[in-house]
């Protein structure tokens, strides 16, 4: 029996929990598993809920429309594997971490192609037997590359894409084309560094931890809703290129998790806000 | 407006978060948050929820019984502080912390009162204000030495209690008067070492990780369902007794998370389980 | 046999180990534990050994003086208590854990006194047993308020300051009274917020991970160098009161630490940097 | 000018930092870095140094037999990339990962093989270009299998040999053709679960934490030096299989550590311990 995955939020209002489980208990589905939470400053709620039974699914978001508020969001998956595309620079350990989960089976997800604004990952990525897209940035405008690429993806009708050190800034314009459907990873410190070289500036500092932060991709670059965060201990053996190797490690456990969390449907966003079911 | 917390489990069946948020819902009752978990393996459902509304909220629980399975387990309680006794030896760091927690107005808790087989924590004790009986195990069968401590505690009329590092094996007999409701908190290894000594062991071992669990006491000597574990580093520079010492640290923090988690109904049992909603 | 602690800082040259350690080796001492380190960027020699033997060790440093470059620091220690003071302004976790570890024995200080700008705290402190000196800053200038601190302090020939929690700003004046000798604590986030309330902004962001930097106290507002980070984790679940109460936790552990390898003489600078030989 | 690594442990006496790096001053060489320990309680002393200068460094290693105690051990290494061999069974998250490090060029070793007992792995291993033996232990005595393997390996003559969830137990036979140069990694729990199916066992249990341990392989199964240790956090919602998959994440960079640490000559064994020069 396929099993089903629905996702809501919207205002709260008193009974919501007790008028979605009753559609799916009327329509006679089997509830798997059902997270759900209330914002009580923003009172807002938000709930996922897994659940099995009769064909046709479809029919109960049109049923759920008749009894949540009008602003409701209601999105409704099956339970299996999503498509996504990765795009990458040329460091290989976050990419190379999804590409060996996704080929242990570990992974929710196809991996449709990757397409990276330099040649270097090709040949790893096309022994996995994925396709992959070097798309040139040389001598063209952000807005130029940015169309090239997204011609490329467009192809492959993916429900989410992963920024697997992709070193470029994306356009507010390629970010609408995919709203909040993409995942970013980047260093992160305590305390932050703003600017050029910040492992450079993080060992001139002698911090004692490495961070990383997976989020959500919005207009302002690396400050989008934040999915998953992690740490590693460093210490004043490391040099600064020691630092980017162990901020590596945390990086890729990171945004992998993250990834998961999204493919699954667990994220929701609110405001600048996740909300996560794990 | 005061507010309440419900805990239900019983086993599974369809729409129990609907019936039983409906029963809330028609009562007049607005809940603040609710968090549910179904065990689909053991067909198990668990349930906490905060409401605020009418007064007179023990009728939920009579509304309730109407409708919940036969078997079903329902617990209301203010969402206030639950008076506690902490039994004690010699060592002052779990107990010291959560004084300290308790001085400072952010446990959910009032400290009725510290028991202890030794007389070392006495003046620790008092100056806080606190009540501090001396029950010596000196000359005592551990059965009339236990019934001495119980007669102390009952006085007090706990709702839970915390083994604050007591050191003393309790019977079965002593932990049938407060099943369920007693915390206690033990060094935990990677990997598992077995007799006396364990610190020593785990030194002679090299391990570089020591940890501690933090779990509801059962007959079975520290195989209790676990509340919360955590774990600190160490190194070969530790001797023996510095891996005492960091292992104090990571104890007193865990086996504090343990009591707010038990103390605000988060906590519930099944089998040798915990689900826990924090 | 009493044992010492010396610690040697210098630019680095070839050669230092063997002559500081044939230094003590002629002279009768047996070292206990060595711990060096070369920053081979800014090639600087770090030194610390623990050694025992005859009485009189003060001559190792003028034995020294004749062999070490020039510009070399030398400091010797013995391996015992240190003399501390502690400032704090309403809030007890730091504090208290302070205490109650001071309490246990388990500390290499002696706590000598607690100057506050609040009354709050006397209480607790003074159950400790150690004195407690409400110093005001109403109706004061920053300066003013400073000069009746300092005198307070001075009487107590601290070899270490902590701020548990002192939550007002030190002017150059008063930081220069004790050169690298005030060990602060803050919370640190990932990412950084800048700006009033920032557990505030760390919920109105999301962030998954709560932290804690201790650091050494310089002219600029928590940017000295970093002894000891931690980190502790939260959820969506927690509102921005919970976090504050999350931070408390990883607060005091990170702390407690900066404070002990301080104490213990593990704690070098270099520019902005730390050297930790734990 | 190539650098080198020197690791010396013997018997504890006064001077040998003194006579070791003296050896090495007057030879002409410039240290790197020095990283030494005593263990006191054991009276034995450790020392890792990295040095460049003169060539011919294996002079180095006949002056110091002249000076350093009869039963001393010393190894000299090139601070250069060492051949590892790889033993795998079906599970492709410890070697995906290694094998990513590798093509990366992070990891201070060339994979010169992988030998199995299951061909599964056989498609991943060799698009990386690494070669993969497969050697079914199909109607063979382990013995026999045994020297199947060990014919396979020598001819790969690698330094260390790193076991990547290699399902079968090795014999004291084979254990002792690499001593103290193979490296295993299994799962580790708190408390610990003996007996089949230990993630099992630990959903039953509801561990909140689930550990991996990086070892020394001796004769004694999954208990010889413990090199590297890390932990993830898990919770009730977590079935046996999530847990299993969060032990894989944890494994893998556990694994990793520790083969980077044996591999740079940072781990040094004594009796059941390991000191290491992180």
């Amino acid at each position: 029996m396929p099993s089903h995955i629905l996702r809501i939020d919207c205002p709260d209002e008193a009974g919501l929990v007790h008028k979605i489980t009753g559609v799916l208990y009327n329509a006679g589905y089997n509830v798997l598993s059902n997270q759900e939470f209330v914002d009580l400053e923003a009172k807002h709620f938000f709930m996922r809920t897994a659940f099995e039974g009769p064909t046709a699914p479809d029919r109960v978001v049109s049923y759920l429309e008749q009894i949540l508020p009008a602003n409701a969001t209601v999105k409704l998956s099956a339970a299996a594997s999503q498509p996504i595309v990765i795009m990458a620079t040329t460091e290989a350990h976050c990419l190379g971490d999804l590409l060996i989960r996704h080929y242990s089976g570990e992974f929710p997800a196809v991996i449709r192609a990757v397409v990276s604004n330099h040649e270097k990952l090709k040949p790893l990525v096309e022994q996995f037997g994925i396709p992959f897209h070097y798309v040139s940035h040389q001598n063209l405008e952000r807005t130029a590359h940015e169309d090239l690429v997204a011609e490329v993806v467009r192809e492959y009708t993916p429900e989410y894409i992963v920024l697997a050190k992709y070193m470029r800034i994306l356009s507010p314009k390629f970010v609408a084309r995919y709203p909040n459907r993409m995942i970013n990873i980047h260093h992160s410190f305590l305390p932050a560094f703003i600017g050029a070289k910040p492992y450079h500036q993080a060992y001139e500092r002698g911090v004692k931890i490495i961070g990383a932060t997976a989020h959500i991709v919005t207009d302002d670059l690396d400050t989008g809703p934040i999915i998953a965060q992690g740490v590693i201990p460093v210490s004043h053996t490391y040099t600064a290129a020691a630092m980017v190797q162990a901020g590596r490690d945390v990086e890729k456990i990171v945004l992998a998790r993250a990834v998961k969390l999204v493919l699954e449907e667990r994220v929701f966003l609110h405001g600048n806000r996740t909300i996560i079911f794990d």
